[in-house]
């Protein structure tokens, strides 16, 4: 019986791989190539072109580095935890429904970067990130409170640190959210501190990852 | 000779799990930010051209609930069988092509939701839902018969009551189908439903999930 | 030493995996919703512009039919085989690198079916086909002289039945090709068939997939 | 302790090869089948658009090669190491974003081969494989130091030929992005001798792969 439930648990982290791993792709495929123009066209103007996107280089590499990390988070919370019930699936779910909408939220702010309306853009972007923050703590929350689906022996697993970091980092995401409206450029920093941070969160006492 | 199987059973859920996570991930790839136009463009604007938008996002969201729950009971099915035929694998490949086409009939309603061919672009998206169910109960009628690829024991798998649930979640999809021809909205409404019934049909008796 | 060359399959197969896994979805990717145009555009209206794709249906079910088949075979080949070397990645590769060419066929041969230009873009097509059981055949033939990277007992493996079904298919797609120039529809009949012929091809004497 | 950080790499190799996977299969995605325009449009015209395309050809030809060979030398570098820690998963997610941006260099590669900005295009193209390739070396570096995250016994590891071996590659590729400003066609095919050598470089002593 529990080889069944590890076995299941190994399918929905496989289903949310992908997801992770198409949405991560998917991001680079939205940065596109300029096209040759008619008349002469030089490696200087191709230069030019090619810098003029600066915002979708900027808004591929926040949300690339965010979503790995986010990738990393789930990662981490599916090691130490050994089974899964109806509404963990559930939350999972609501997770990827938020992680598959970043390629939407980083072209949003890729074409409004540096224009009249980055402040929305910028709002609209973090918040997401806000979003998906808060998933990843309903579903530790669900998994961790009296143990619950955490792998036996589960001393070692730091429940409080993970609650707090998340809440923290959904928090973060939150303000940043805020302050898109009047210092877009400033949101997106603290977007990439964040992912420092997140970096940073342990789950297990042990594990080095 | 059993371990082989066991493995060949992997490798089909590995692929359709790829092929899931895909269409998933490709629903919100069809949401399109929009461009920033020539002259001025504050946020207020931007915010009216995303609310503008709303029939994408319903469709998404419809679509992503249907495909994460057909999903989940696609990988529920494989959690009770151990192994795989020929006729088994064609039915799976059947599931996965008619799966493949949600983003297509999403797209379709998407673009179609309150004009007025809304109608029949409702009726194809819960016609293409309910062929999903269908050939989900050829799967599990092939499978279930005799307890022929099932794991054993057996004795705790509720054949009948899936069975049965999924004649009425194809007979659900069948009957929204046909309500979308005269009020396409309650079609949707179903829809819903259905997501939320499927996501409670249990097919065994002591797992969770 | 014997697990990590197992372990060294797996990976090869998640890889492969993948590949199908992606060409096969963005197949469906492919077909294209109406938009809503200006003006009045009830269902009839939608009916009538979604049954003007029909060239793009049959290309789409015709490929995801022969992708399909083609994963199930590349599948079979796997199972009964249980390591690799640097030759067989590259013919796998090669493999992978024809297999990702299909969603373009698929497209070519979509846009010209019934047109002037048919014939050349159902030879494309049919010749990709054969063009990728012929890497199918390298990889057998290399995988299962002398029995060389098969499983043990490798007795029942059906090496010359494989080999000659390879060649059969391989030679019939080739002429199917050739057909094209002068009755491109019977050629996309022989396709249909071969994908028949392959779906029962058998590997392995006891194995029923 | 040890089982769990095995199973933590395989999720890590996942993750990677869905990455891989997409990107590779996007290449293709990329070649874009002729449209039929208005009026009379045989064969013959078809054929000659289709060969007017030989510079995505070439450009899909040489990115898939590449990026099949990136992927043996990652699946053989996670083949000799048995576990992760947080800079090995930093640099791996390095790797990645530079592998998802291989789409987006091939296109620019294929929309400029041949005409006045090639230069630019190729040095560009090849610069983001001395990248990959310096971040594949980092991960190695890493990795091999004091056989830090090495397989044991890890007597039988090449680890100063495969340092070397990637520090040639690094640079090779470095030159050739700079001979592509003075002869990029050149360049392309130093780029297909580096495929080659990447191809043949082993990561232990008696695996064949």
């Amino acid at each position: 019986m529990s080889n069944a439930k590890e076995n299941e648990t190994l399918r929905l982290e496989t289903f949310s791989d992908g997801v992770f791993a198409i949405a991560t792709t998917l991001l680079a495929f939205q940065l596109e190539a300029p096209k040759h123009p008619e008349g002469e066209f030089r490696s200087g103007l191709l230069l030019h072109a090619l810098a003029k996107q600066w915002p979708a280089y900027i808004a591929f590499f926040l949300s690339f580095a965010t979503l790995y990390i986010l990738w990393v988070n789930h990662h981490r919370l599916y090691n130490v935890i050994h089974r899964s019930d109806a509404r963990f699936m559930f939350y999972n779910g609501l997770h990827l429904l938020l992680i598959s909408m970043i390629p939407f939220t980083t072209s949003l702010l890729s074409n409004f970067i540096n224009t009249d309306a980055m402040a929305l853009a910028a709002l609209v972007y973090m918040f997401l990130f806000a979003c998906i923050c808060g998933t990843l703590l309903l579903m530790w929350i669900h998994a961790s409170t009296d143990f619950y689906l955490l792998k036996r022996p589960a001393a070692d697993v730091k429940v409080k640190t993970v609650r707090l970091g998340l809440i923290i980092s959904a928090s973060a995401y939150g303000v940043a959210a805020l302050l898109a409206l009047l210092v877009p450029y400033v949101s997106l920093v603290i977007g990439l501190a964040i992912v420092i941070y997140l970096a940073r969160l342990k789950y297990h006492r042990e594990r080095v990852v």
